[in-house]
């Protein structure tokens, strides 16, 4: 008996193959961290004898989550200032807030909380940008998730670094101490081009070439900003980054509220990515990313939370229902955007963001076992005409009953199999308490 | 020792009142169906001696939710098709399905299973409008569950009734048998402008008069339908609704995503009460209510979440989000509909809308002890800053722990006290398999 080798055998596999293949009496076999193959049941019991199998009749299978946007440490500035428009929220609160209390250790128990929000919601990948880069590699990989990290830019001082030189060269580093890691993969990350200015930016273009990795920023959150961009620079953000040779199929451009068709354009034949982070989007009012006619140009989208002080949870499954509601209703058509296409775009459109699509993002044979299921034997999800659309239109992160990462179990029945719950709630409670103490706003 | 009475002492008590009081260290105490005081917790150890004490430390009290639109027996159809515009839904796919399936046991069954999953996602009280409402009262009755029926109206025989007349003769019977009901009441429901006709408006709005009841309807939901319907009679639907005499205090109007600011102005002046559906509307790419503009005129509006059909689910929590981050954006202003507003539009303004405010909708002394909680002890919702904006902007169903029904529990943590939850899974399931076995289109 391999005991590194065993089978799932649910209801569905939902595949988000090339063909969208929604399988049913079928097993997908996962030998040590990959999927050795997805298989007719028949032929698996004949091929496959004496593996452990793991039966889940009412359940769907799919490709794990893919969290193509967040800032995972701010999980423990969720709640901490609603109800307020982007600027205000940034600068009257988080940024004085996180002035006071970012740290490493702040950034290391925020992230773990972060991953068990995460996991417990199906997420198996996560695209991060904050402060302490490395302790976010190093949370990630104590607690066995696959997460791409930001080798964060700013051009102002901040707890991590000085100046765009110091980022930068603290970047290069953190990238060189992380080859050799299977699951930690690095994008570059300046903040967005109104805090990263042409210089450092025309650096980062460099860097990327240099190191292959793809850049992370965000780009046209707001009307405002894009408008004082132009002001200030005669051009649009975007228009920065094309300018500065960042504009190619290894950019990842976050939340791009704001988009004239020509820019569509570009972003179409540059192969450019957007990641769409709906809720967050529209809690600070920020406008909806035009999102079907994005994926009608052929431009990957993929989705993301954002932060949990901004949306204000890591819940996928929320999200992709978000994108879905706004999306159909800013197209005015309730066809766009089915719930296959919602799929893809929380799994194998942010492994494409993420330039790891060959690794995971689907259910095929070759790629990493990063998988999630659904319970449907709920009174919540019952009756079943369609397993995908009732994930995307009624399923619920704690529907979300089973989460392997690269072949290791870490939800099984909906409870961890090894994160400390209890301390990891406790923890929260007391940074939070310590936080509420000294808020000097609001 | 009374054991009519017991005190729930949690961490947050969110009134709900005139004043939006979120209380610590108090008592709600719950004599047989009624809040009987809501007190500081020394004064309730002193006053009420050897009671049963339900200590929730970690947990906030609120009203029970009022999901004050929706079709309870169309779970059966969850999902049946999706990813369609409306008419196309309605007419090629949800009325055939109806015309096959509905009758007495499809809403029956599929009321229980509505409420089953309203009760675990803290509903206390819905609002429906389906055929068969003497079921749909005796299915609530049955399960406990506080529900305004709709006597519902068309120009159209259905399996309910023949024409306009016979409908508004059987809404009268079932008014008369349900009276002295405590926990049932009812509205006359005519479907909408468009499928009810003038004549038997007029006679709906004499039948108000004489019931005391209010008027439960649909009203622009669509732009194509105030388009259609303005080709075809001259004007609007709610002028047709002013015409007839509906458009006053007792009118609860649902949908309402295509308003005008004459309209928004009537809607003020008259006390109209708008029921607002986002997730719905979105879905079918129908518009936005335009809710903070109603509220900013003083137009009371509630939430539902419509038929699971449509949304495709019955999670009040779920929709008090959809509403905010669609409602900020549509206004521009991420400051308005604070999260306060948004718990308001979910209880007491449900409340107002189905006339039943003095009954229900806020913790205040001698109202039913109507009451839902929500369990902060999860990674998902720590920390804890605001709960208020942690209950519409973290909190998903599944965080529901308790639920009392005049004072009743109906839920203890997370699970059902009396319901039979697989028996009604396998019954839904049964249904699905009748219903797609027969399946004519899609």
């Amino acid at each position: 008996m391999n005991t590194e080798q065993f089978a799932i055998t649910p209801r569905w596999v939902i595949c988000v193959d090339a063909e969208n293949r929604v399988l049913e009496n079928h097993a997908v076999i996962v030998n040590a961290d990959k999927i050795a193959a997805v298989v007719p049941w028949p032929e698996a019991q004949s091929r496959y004898h004496g593996i452990q199998v793991i039966d889940l009749p009412e359940q769907a299978l799919m490709p794990g989550l893919i969290n193509a946007h967040t800032h995972m440490a701010m999980n423990l500035l969720r709640g901490f200032a609603d109800d307020l428009p982007l600027m205000t929220w940034l600068s009257e609160h988080i940024w004085p807030a996180e002035g006071q209390h970012v740290n490493r250790e702040f950034v290391a128990d925020g992230t773990r909380l972060a991953i068990a929000e995460s996991v417990r919601g199906g997420v198996t990948c996560f695209n991060d940008m904050y402060f302490f880069p490395d302790t976010i590699a190093e949370t990630a990989k104590e607690m066995g998730i696959r997460a791409s990290v930001g080798l964060i830019a700013l051009d102002f001082p901040t707890v991590w670094a000085q100046n765009a030189d110091e980022y930068l060269s603290k970047g290069r580093e953190l990238y060189n101490d992380l080859q050799g890691q299977s699951m930690i993969t690095t994008m570059i990350a300046p903040h967005a081009p109104y805090t990263v200015s042409e210089e450092p930016l025309r650096k980062i273009a460099a860097m990327r070439d240099s190191l292959g990795v793809g850049v992370h920023i965000h780009v046209h959150e707001t009307a405002v900003e894009v408008q004082q961009f132009l002001e200030q620079h005669g051009i649009r953000p975007l228009a920065r980054l094309a300018e500065v040779g960042l504009l190619d199929d290894q950019l990842a451009a976050v939340h791009m509220t704001q988009l004239i068709d020509t820019e569509i354009e570009q972003l179409a034949q540059t192969g450019s990515h957007v990641l769409h982070c709906p809720e967050s989007n529209l809690k600070l009012a920020s406008g909806i990313a035009p999102i079907a006619r994005l994926l009608d140009a052929s431009v990957n989208v993929a989705i993301g939370t954002d932060g949990a002080a901004s949306n204000n949870d890591l819940d996928m499954l929320g999200e992709i229902r978000s994108a879905a509601f706004t999306g159909k209703n800013a197209a005015e058509n309730a066809a766009s955007l089915p719930a296959e296409q919602l799929i893809r775009m929380a799994t194998i459109n942010g492994a494409k963001a993420l330039g790891i699509d060959e690794q995971t993002g689907s259910i095929e044979a070759g790629k990493q076992a990063d998988l999630a299921t659904i319970d449907f034997n709920r009174i919540e999800l019952q009756p079943v005409y369609n397993p995908v659309a009732q994930i995307v239109y009624s399923a619920n992160r704690y529907d979300v009953s089973n989460v392997w990462i690269a072949g290791s179990q870490l939800l099984s029945a909906g409870n961890f199999t090894r994160y400390p719950e209890q301390a990891l709630i406790d923890k929260a409670r007391q940074w939070g308490e310590r936080i509420q103490s000294t808020r000097i706003t609001g």
